[in-house]
Order: C-alpha cells, then sequence, then structure tokens
C-alpha cells in the first residue's frame, strides 16, 4: 500500500491576496515529515486583486489564482477542476486572505459573500466521501460557507477570543454560527476536531504568534490528521 | 545582552524569477527555533522578468523585488539601502533564480553577469566587519560575484557532481572559480564552511531532494552558524 495522498488547496501567494506563505510552506513541510503524499490545486480565475504587501494597498494589476498559487508548489501544481477525490484521502485549506477573498468574498462581505462553486463542491465531495478536512487560520470559514443551507453543522474554529489576535475573531465566529456552523473556541496552542465530519481546524495565525509556534502548531494538526487517515 | 540578529537578502518570491519560497520561509524558521532574531531586506528595484510558474514561460509585466519579497515577509521588510551593517551579526542569502536574475545576471551571462551594488556592497560589508555570511542554493554564485576582483578568495559551494542534480554544478562551479573563488563540492546533506572568511554554502534545491530533506539541511546549516555569532 502506497503512502496517503493529501490535496492541498492554495488560493495565491502572499497573506494579504492569496495563501499564506509560511502556513503554506510549512503545511508541505509538515505533510512530507508526516509520510504523506500530497499535490497543489488552485481555482484557474482572477484572484479578487492584487495587494502590494509592503504598503497594504491594491494595485492595478491582474493576476490569476492558479498561476501565483504555482509559485508555493514549484510549478508542481493542478487547476482545481481537476481534482478527484477518489485520489485523495484529506483535503487541507492553508490561511491567508487569499481564502476569504478568492474561495469566498467573506473578507468583503463576511458570511453573505459568495463562495465558488469548485471549491464548495471540493470541500463538499471530500466531506460526501467520508475524508478528512483540515482547514488553517481563516480557511475555516471557507468551510462553513461550503456546507451554508445543508444538513451538515459543522464544529469549527479560527481562535479564541482569550487570546491575542489582530483580527476580530468573535466577528467571523458569529458568522459562522449565522451560517449553520457550530464554531468553539480553540487556543492557539491546539486544534479543534469534528468527529463526526472529520474537520480539523487550527488557527494558526489568526492568533498572534511567531513562525516558530506555527510550524509547532501546523506540525501537531498535521501528525494527529495523519492517524487518522 | 540580547539574540544576535540576522539580515535576510531575498530577492523577489518565487523560484523562477525571485527568491525560492520554501528556503526562505525554512530559513526564517531556522533562524527563529536557533534563537535568532532577523530582519528582511531586499533591493528597491524591477525584476529582471516575471515568469509564469505554472508554465515557465515570461510574462508581459513588471513587479519590482522588494514589493514581491514583502510577500514572504508578511510586509516586515525593508529596502536593501537601509541596511546598517552594524545592527546585524550575520547575512543569510536564500536561493531560487532570483538571487541569479535580480542580484546578480548570473542565469543569463554566467560570471560575466554583473552583480547590483547594493548586493555587492551589503555582502562586502558584513565580511569586512567579521560577521558571517550563509549562501543557500545558487546565492553562492552573487557572493562570488561581490568578491570578484578583491583579495577576497572565499571557499564556496553549490553542490556536487557527485550527487544528482537538475542544475549544471560543474559549470557553475568552474564559473565561480574562473572569477576567483575556491568552490568545492560538498554534498546536499552537509555544508561549507569558510573559518577564515565566516562563508557557510550549503546547496540546497541545487541538489535533488525533497522539502523534508531542505528543511534538515537548512536547519543544520542554521544551528551551526549560530553557535558561530
Amino acid at each position: 500500500m502506497g503512502a496517503k495522498k493529501v490535496a492541498v488547496l492554495l488560493s495565491g501567494c502572499g497573506v494579504y491576496d492569496g495563501s499564506e506563505i509560511h502556513e503554506s510552506v510549512l503545511t508541505l513541510l509538515s505533510l512530507a515529515n508526516a509520510g504523506l503524499d500530497y499535490e497543489c490545486f488552485a481555482p484557474d480565475k482572477d484572484q479578487h486583486h492584487v495587494i502590494n504587501h509592503r504598503t497594504g494597498e491594491p494595485m492595478e494589476e491582474t493576476r490569476n489564482v492558479l498561476t501565483e498559487s504555482a509559485r508555493i508548489a514549484r510549478g508542481e501544481i493542478k487547476p482545481l477542476n481537476e481534482l478527484s477525490v477518489e485520489a485523495f484521502d484529506a483535503l487541507v485549506i492553508p490561511g491567508g486572505f487569499g481564502t476569504a477573498k478568492n474561495h469566498t468574498k467573506w473578507a468583503f462581505e463576511g458570511p453573505a459573500g459568495a463562495i465558488d462553486t469548485e471549491v464548495r463542491d471540493a470541500i463538499r465531495s471530500f466531506h460526501a466521501a467520508g475524508k478528512v478536512i483540515t482547514a488553517f487560520c481563516m480557511a475555516p470559514t471557507t468551510v462553513a460557507k461550503a456546507f451554508e443551507g445543508t444538513e451538515v453543522h459543522a464544529q469549527l474554529s479560527v481562535g479564541t477570543t482569550e487570546e491575542s489576535s489582530p483580527y476580530e475573531i468573535e466577528a467571523i465566529t458569529d458568522g459562522m454560527k449565522s451560517i449553520g456552523s457550530i464554531p468553539n473556541m480553540v487556543s492557539k496552542a491546539d486544534y479543534s476536531y469534528d468527529e463526526e465530519n472529520r474537520i480539523f481546524c487550527s488557527p494558526c495565525y489568526m492568533m498572534d504568534m511567531g513562525i516558530a509556534e506555527l510550524a509547532a502548531s501546523i506540525d501537531r494538526t498535521i501528525q494527529v490528521m495523519a492517524k487518522k487517515l
């Protein structure tokens, strides 16, 4: 029997308009260290916008989510519409604003923002096949959007109001609740696991932490996930 | 006494036209794990070109080295001309084609390609101040260019012809020799250290390896470097 295989769903390349780079690279590292094979995917469409990561301001240009995600994947990436759920044991979604700008529009419209249909269908398919889904950082909001209006009420978490965060954890948590999820508060040192739905979440950079803490938290979650595959 | 401090010199964001993203992120992680503070820098100028990382083809657009490097640094980056050598104990340069396209023109002209004067001056200043320089992957060619025409004949390495590599290790090694360096062959599992000049090199993705091996080799080199600071 070969190694278990994980699909990694990216949303661009850079925390403010794409996948958070540290989270993405450390996810790939942890998957490799856990003995899991992986393949990267991203939607083949224009990014919502391009943010100058030095100034935080939008730039007057257009970039493609898949093409930019390919930077993180060193060219080894496929369009999301080529993802066959049968070939994989789990789906992992790193964070970054890209998941809330390109996978959904949560960054602009909160829980009312639409989810990309390919992203929605991928998440629903992994769940329907009884496979594991792991969502880091802001990505649990994308998972919440995928199950909006369904019978699935997943336990999800983007962190806790008890610890320091640069983001509005309470508002995001309320938003997930408003569309049918069962959000809970999780320390940055921990992860949440919905056993019934087989969904892991870990706050990552939603909470204040350095890269060493980030690596440890991603690695712990991936290690536990690996045992469930 | 505070933590030792390391300047990390980036060259964009993406293996084919900037800093190799895995090498850069894993460098930051290893520095943090070694208890070292770091700050990122990059030249504030246009990239040589922009490569579509899915197809490998050039794109008709212009990107700035500093602005793109800011993606890896999550916005925490300064222009290279603001780097004060006195504030740092070491300089670390991750690889990627960016160092041979934006720091020098080695990717296009081999050892005849010009080095960016700010990059050259930064490397020379760290060396002149007796501080450590660590160059990963292709970055030793940039260090070689910095010392071209000087009294400094540094021992450098970009890997070995004895192991599998996607690149022309022998030609690059010959090129470094032709401009005054003393290149040597180093296994991907090892690093080179020039004690007189205080320069570490490790092959990283110049040799065939996966992300787990890469992380281990960067971490080993940074740990040994940390003891020299």
